[in-house]
């Protein structure tokens, strides 16, 4: 059927991307001023699809990572993250948040483990914290490493690891990331990896959205790409119509992390005016 | 003088603002569907005016206060807030950051406690995670308290005291908060004391801005609500040219901390566009 929908709709012209990025991330650090970019390193396709794209645009000596692992961190993801700045040649330093975290709980009257939300923001707050820290030290940017689905349904912390001075993949869907991936020679076993936000353990994006990333870009990509309707969209990538409204409700309410924070008018009051 | 450029013309119809704000906080609260805000109180004008006009919009059972003193904070500064709170009959928790920042500082192998950058951020970044931890526990929103002179000289840690959900006083000049703090009866040392980030024992907002907010202030009306050049306003107002061109550039250079993090678009480079 010519008029379906689905991930090949996606499919993009990667060379002519890595340059549009390469070019975007060396011109912001310019612009600010700054001598590089200080990237949080998960062991994910997302933030090793960022280093890769910054040591293209500015040169291993310019980026610098942070590895910041929590308990709820997997072992694996910690070597993965390691991996990945060896392989690149950038600097980086290791810095265990879990005391961080310890010290907020204990000076915290009302602390309440159990709250799975609260206490789950906290690591990507933390992370930011220490990401601008070193920016901060060595005049760095910090590059974040959302991708557009995250940044769509809101699967991101506001002033956590949505806390960040540029979104270099911030305009790729999850999928296209991982084919960006590919043609940058991020290892294999990253690309496809599956993805978790790591902030509890066994926790997964997939699981914790309730839709599959090969399915919610479809749906992501009629909606926002196309301007379709719900309705349409689930007519033509055959996804059932419920499926489709949730994702339309997670854009919906989760608006408020993609903008600044509102501020009322007042001005017109003035005496003068 | 009548074209004069004075504090005069910034003056406000109070009663007109107060209520508009009062029906902001309220929409926004309702929007957000949250059950009320959060508020960290610092003993300054800004955030007492915040917490009269929450109390105002919401009735004090909805509003929430947390108290977020470090070992930077005047001991007068503490007892104001305090005393702001139980005034308005509002809950509030104190809570001690010096801990947080400690196990931070102790967690960066790097850590360079010389850098009044560097860790002077920390503070208010620690401040917004526990105002997000408490508005998570209690579904509450994030009341910031920066007014419009802060905000337009990038007066403010981005994603620090930076990171709220709305911004009732975010269109109102540092003097324009004073007259309606006077105006909503916040007791009158408060409303006059000197003002401070309170990053570090002895700063001062206008030592550190290099201008006093009576003459900031001047300055700001100028440029942004009367769009003037920089010339038209020192003439108008008498203050140096060389004072009005710090501002603007103060502006200019805090551009980054008043938008949303730049993405650079490549959904053009699809193949099936």
């Amino acid at each position: 059927m010519g008029a379906g929908l689905s991930l090949e709709n996606l499919r993009l012209d990667l060379s002519a991307v890595e340059k549009e990025i390469v070019g975007f991330i060396r011109g912001c650090v310019e612009e600010a001023g700054a001598t590089g970019v200080v990237i949080g390193l998960s062991g994910g396709v997302d933030s090793s699809t960022v280093a890769y794209l910054s040591v293209r645009a500015l040169g291993s000596d310019r980026v610098f990572a942070l590895i910041l692992p929590s308990t709820t961190t997997a072992k694996q993801d910690i070597e993965d993250a390691k991996r990945i700045a060896e392989s690149l040649g950038i600097s980086y330093e290791v810095v265990e948040i879990t005391p961080i975290e310890e010290a907020f709980a204990k000076a915290c009257p009302r602390f309440d483990e159990a709250n799975l939300i609260a206490v789950g923001n906290l690591k990507p707050r933390i992370r930011m914290m220490a990401l601008y820290y070193y920016a901060n030290l060595i005049n760095r940017i910090v590059a974040g490493t959302s991708n557009k689905s995250e940044l769509l349904v809101g699967y991101f912390t506001k002033y956590g690891d949505g806390g960040v001075d540029i979104l270099p993949i911030g305009d790729l869907y999850k999928t296209q990331v991982r084919w960006l991936a590919e043609h940058l020679g991020v290892p294999k076993d990253i690309v496809w990896k599956t993805p978790t936000a790591g902030l509890w353990v066994g926790q997964t994006d997939e699981d914790e959205l309730g839709i599959k990333y090969e399915e919610l870009d479809v749906v992501l990509y009629g909606l926002i790409e196309l301007s379709m309707k719900p309705e349409e969209v689930a007519r033509k990538s055959g996804i059932p119509l419920s499926k489709v409204n949730r994702v339309v409700e997670m854009v919906r309410s989760s608006e408020h992390k993609r903008r600044t924070p509102p501020v009322v008018e007042v001005q017109k009051h003035r005496l003068s005016a």
